[in-house]
């Protein structure tokens, strides 16, 4: 008998009958042969409704009210959940985050878990039940409750995983695993059957959106394994594990792809202590998230300092970088650009194989893309391109390193 | 400094906007020098919407799960009213019915509070905040999430006054307070200052459905004086206390109609033991109300028995009645009557003035009003007379007993 612990998103319990539907699949997994832990999220809308009442009735709702408040939504899934399965002859109970013992820090909206206590599900599970638990949720230990933020609901379930010792840790999404490209945009992408966990980060950070990366952390660094499915179909998953030395033999795993992006660049800066700082610090003051940056050697003693960050970000971050011009340099000026794209490709195989980055180049010289600005780490190479080409140039490099599907 | 709890309902909390302007008085009701407890339901519709998602996902809803469904009605109103009162520079914080101390049995959906222990209650008031509480709910030694059923919020109000031994309870409804009678009906109808709790019971028992009667029991039993009034006006209400001396003076409080009655007469009954046993087990048993059982002395040993309830039971009564007619007696049949209204006459001073009774009897005969049965307490007559009737009654009555408004 092995103990499996299944994520259900919002798209999966969104009304009535998919809920029915979920209820049917956790019996099934019981009726196989396992008892079952099942974090389930707020039907979807439901968190956005409550947080335009908040709205409604303050324009900066209370955190610890807020919490109070979004906790609602995981326990209605709940309880609705629990009561379907019991209606098609299973046997299932809820747990709120706090009687499941999950103890947060005190920071509403987006506490931390800093401890699980897991008699309650143990008892429940001894006693023949399916235990159906909030995600997102926990209690201070003065009993307050708390949320965990965004993708709080698949952190619990691998938190939860991690404390009970489950076998399997299965998250349920509309999409039926990793893909070594959106398939939208490369129609040869295929789905990847395992990843390890660092690789998956550097998919989660470069624009891949199934999951968020501070779940894929919490997992590596409790050594959870987990797999990503589709809650709609029986298809397997991706399997997301520690690194394994059979991996390395592929170069790339996967290529991910982030539009919207763009970039600003400060000309003429003086090439000494302290201006990046300035630039910088005005930028992260704002709370605008900044991604590649890229700074030339310089000449004359000046340099020129490029960044990309989120296009919607853009008019704010040009109008901080500003405000600090004239504290830079006499000369220095600030020009901006949109309609760009990132395109990257990750692999733990890149640590041992070399001449990667100069192939991806290659492929991209080929089909006559232009490469704006490069970045590399440890198991990606980044680029960035004009967001008309971004297509064309996933689909050159997607076939170079023999990721097409046959 | 007074300690208050006050009460609103899910209509006064029915949207953002009146979720706002409860949090308006409540602030007013500290700012005027009190520490405030304040209970409230779920917005008005909220609970309906949730019964209905339960009863899409099972024909049976489990009890345990509606709880923990059906709480989150009032979670949601406690943190949007806190907040609303932080808006408004305030200082509130919200309690769930479990973290307030409010321990039930385990009766799910119907549990009766066995204890409360508000330490947290304290301590968040000596702190200078104002508390938000989460009425209709509780939660089992076990911290299973529980409810108390119908008028839930008006006893938490009252239980919690009678814990922290609070100065003033004050129940804000949609009426100004408890009426002589229902100003619908009656115009010269007057709003009752002062009213025993007997006689709330009586009056509430009778369809004044101001208040249900358990919390009425309840704040008797504890001896928590409360106050009936209106949230959207600043009229004195009724205040509702222990009997005293000087109210014995007033022969009749109040009256009080119900409409819709029905009655079931039962004729040639053998006049033996054990025959009402028969019917009304059989009753009972449909889990169906009655309300006045009238049986005449016998003649011949046998007799005719009637009672009344609700018209909308009627049929299903009626089947459950012939069901035993041929166990009861050779002859006897069964006689259904509907169009049927119920008048109540109310007051603690009956049990000192004679002639009450013939008092309204005349009243009514001068109306030329029919009496079909009558009914007597110690502290109330009642008399069902034809539907078409009932408001000339309620008016003949009203006035005989003084009631009227100059």
């Amino acid at each position: 008998m092995s103990l499996i612990v299944q994520k259900y998103g919002g798209t999966s319990v969104g009304n009535p009958e998919r809920i029915c539907n979920v209820a049917r699949r956790i019996l099934e997994s019981q009726q196989a042969g396992n008892q079952i832990i099942a974090v389930v999220s707020a039907m979807s809308g439901v968190t956005d409704n409550l947080l335009k009442l908040a709205n409604a009735v303050s324009p900066a709702p209370t955190e610890r009210e807020l919490d109070v408040l979004l906790s609602t939504g995981e326990q209605q899934t709940i309880a609705l959940t629990a009561m379907a399965i019991n209606a098609l002859g299973g046997k299932a109970v809820s747990l709120t985050g706090a009687q499941a013992g999950i103890e947060t820090d005190g920071v509403h909206t987006k506490a931390r878990i800093a401890n699980i206590t897991p008699t309650e599900v143990h008892e429940m599970l001894d006693e023949g039940n399916i235990v159906i638990l909030a995600g997102f949720q926990g209690k201070t230990s003065d009993g307050l409750i708390t949320t965990l933020g965004r993708g709080g609901s698949d952190l619990t379930a691998i938190a939860m995983a991690a404390a009970v010792k489950a076998d399997l840790c299965q998250i349920f999404t509309d999409v039926d695993g990793v893909y070594t490209c959106d398939p939208r945009v490369v129609k040869k992408a295929q789905k990847i059957e395992t990843i390890s966990y660092d690789e998956m980060l550097e998919m989660a950070s470069s624009g891949s959106k199934v999951m968020q990366s501070r779940s894929v952390e919490f997992a590596k660094k409790f050594g959870v394994r987990f797999e990503v499915r589709n809650s709609m179909n029986t298809n397997p998953g991706t399997l997301v594990k520690e690194e394994t030395p059979g991996m390395e033999s592929v170069v790339v795993r996967g290529i991910s792809i982030e539009r919207n992006q763009a970039k600003i660049t400060i000309d003429d800066v003086p090439d000494q202590p302290g201006v990046a700082a300035l630039i910088f610090g005005a930028i992260a003051k704002a709370n605008i998230v900044i991604d590649i940056i890229v700074q030339n050697v310089s000449y004359d003693g000046e340099t020129d300092v490029s960044f990309t960050l989120s296009a919607a970000d853009l008019p704010r971050a040009e109008a901080e970088v500003r405000k600090v011009l004239a504290d830079i340099g006499p000369n220095t000026d600030v020009r901006s650009e949109s309609g760009i794209a990132k395109l990257s490709i990750v692999g733990i195989g890149m640590r041992s194989h070399s001449g990667v980055a100069a192939r991806m180049f290659a492929a991209l010289s080929a089909a006559e893309v232009n490469i704006q600005m490069i970045s590399t780490s440890e198991i990606k190479t980044a680029v960035t391109v004009s967001e008309a080409d971004i297509e064309k140039a996933a689909q050159a490099v997607h076939t170079a390193f023999g990721l097409d599907a046959e």
